[in-house]
């Protein structure tokens, strides 16, 4: 029997679609805070799937995505962006009127464009985009605590429901987050210079090492403390969740990359010519960002610390 | 009066010139393990002068090169590689014969060519590079157990006397890292690759950044902990440091570049045209690389824990 004087939780049956990464780490936030009465998921593969039984983070795991959403009030993406489309085609007939569906994709636009034909009309839509990770995948590399002092993106399209935003920022203030609230397109702009051109670049340049010659390539590994192994860890990404990410975020990730490209040719004439001063004075104007990250406390994550100190 | 029975120090008098983030953690280092009987260094600016002085890392500080390295039978250079040559001449006449000198300077071919001209000929050249270090300089920022389980690599000249390298070798291997010795061009090559490109890419990504109108580059910041945090630190290296390695490896790094600039192009191109396999492919590659770095321990440093946990 429950409790009369308990606050009921914030909903009734939540059902995360993945538990990976960051699909564990809610799921574990939420049971942590007691967001969710019921907690359950639907995973496609059966690894994934005794996983999530084993650990103990929901506490139904469902294999039909139809069957996992029905009676949810809460239903949060966790896929790959690229799967979305297929699973909310499969399981929108089956939400119930008044659900939330959320998710945590790392592009905005493209969600809303893949997710939002397949939706009821009487179901509420409030993208979002936790900001915090790490380069670990699968429900076994979560943790509770990777959204604390991390910013959370809600992309709600105009006229979404204010209740329905209010709710999903709640869980998200719940579990440590700061919750910001744009406009998909700013933020697909946005995240294309934070997070995609950052991990293009250090997929390419750990690519480029890895075409070497196998002696210099065993070298490469051996002196990577000097720079290299900061990018290793960026590259070390989910291969197919990354593959999604470009894809779709093309045109604002090709035209940060041609921002990019003329930069970096201009300072390849810098260091062909010699012109010692162009270099000093772009290698001072740089510390100036790493300043502005101390001071805005986004310098060293949750997540890092938590794999750095290994 | 001295313990007859204890072991003499390897170094008798060791004179560091500069003593910044290397130099002082080298002096801390020397210090903790007592490798010099009398530690004395040379430092040009007033500010750092009375730093070395009031953390005592150090017995003596002269303003004069020359007085600094009068009477020592070690002579350290941890200057930025471009200040090498005016130093050397100025100190050079005053080495005693047997003396050695040794340098830690990210680039090797440069510092043989400007360091040897200047050097009496019964003195011995043994020029090193250890790979450890932080975004930080300055005195304050050094600390002993930096090079502890990191590489350093020596690139003597044919001809090095074979005791000069040992000895050097013995200290750095007492101070905890592990010592390679390679030719100096090679050296220059790995890390182009290594070090010298994943710097000059963070600088110019945190560049592009930095270009960017007011509001997008506060968005920056904010939402650094997506991918774009981790070059910020990169590009908080020393301007000075920096110029000079790029100045210095002026081929390598053009090389390296002009590869990294081709597969980048190659990736662009598979985005514009959407082939999501191309990207997939290379994504699980880069994979490889990152767990080649952690089976050869190389993935967290003793400097980067200490960072990074603050
Ligand atoms: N990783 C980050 O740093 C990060 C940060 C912010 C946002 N995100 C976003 O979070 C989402 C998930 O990323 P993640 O890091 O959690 O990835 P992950 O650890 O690889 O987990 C992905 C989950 O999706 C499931 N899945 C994959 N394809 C599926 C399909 N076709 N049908 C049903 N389930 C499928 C996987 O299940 P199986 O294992 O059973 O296949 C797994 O449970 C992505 O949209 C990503 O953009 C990631
Ligand atoms: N930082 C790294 O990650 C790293 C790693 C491996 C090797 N290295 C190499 O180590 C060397 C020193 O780098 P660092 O990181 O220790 O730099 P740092 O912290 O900036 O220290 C440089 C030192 O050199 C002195 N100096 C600069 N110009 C001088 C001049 N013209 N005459 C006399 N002294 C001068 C500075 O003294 P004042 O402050 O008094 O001017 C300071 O003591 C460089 O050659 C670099 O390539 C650096």
């Amino acid at each position: 029997m429950s409790d009369p004087l308990k606050k009921p939780a914030l909903f009734r049956r939540a059902c995360l679609i993945g538990i990976g990464l960051i699909g564990s780490s809610l799921a574990r936030a939420i049971r942590a805070h007691g967001l969710a009465e019921t907690l359950v998921c639907h995973s496609a593969a059966d690894g994934s799937k005794e996983t999530a039984q084993k650990l103990g983070i929901v506490d139904e795991v469902y294999a039909d995505p139809a069957e996992a959403v029905r009676g949810c009030d809460l239903v949060i993406l966790a896929t790959p962006i690229g799967a979305n489309a297929a699973l909310v085609e499969q399981f929108g007939p089956a939400l119930e009127a008044g659900a939330i569906v959320t998710d945590v994709g790392s592009v905005k636009m493209a969600v809303v464009r893949d997710v939002s034909p397949f939706l009821p009309d009487a179901v509420h839509f409030v993208p979002g985009h936790p900001i915090a990770g790490t380069e670990h995948s699968g429900p076994e590399a979560g943790f509770a605590e990777l959204f604390q002092n991390r910013w959370c993106i809600l992309t709600p399209p105009t006229g979404t429901d204010p209740e329905a935003v209010t709710k999903i920022r709640t869980l998200w203030e719940t579990i440590g987050s700061n919750v910001d609230v744009m406009e998909a397109g700013h933020h697909d702009q946005v995240l294309a210079i934070t997070s995609h051109l950052p991990h293009l670049i250090a997929y390419t340049i750990v690519g480029t090492a890895d075409d070497l010659e196998d002696v210099l390539k065993q070298e490469v590994i051996k002196y990577s403390a000097s720079g290299f192994r900061d990018f290793t860890r960026i590259a070390a990404s989910d291969p197919t969740m990354w593959r999604d990410v470009f894809l779709n975020n093309r045109e604002a990730v090709l035209e940060v990359l041609q921002r990019f490209t003329e930069d970096l040719t201009a300072l390849q004439r810098a260091i062909r010519w010699g012109e010692g001063e162009t270099l000093h004075a772009l290698f001072s104007r740089t510390r100036q960002i790493r300043r502005g990250i101390i001071e805005a406390k986004q310098a060293y994550g949750s997540g890092i610390a938590k794999f750095e100190t290994q």
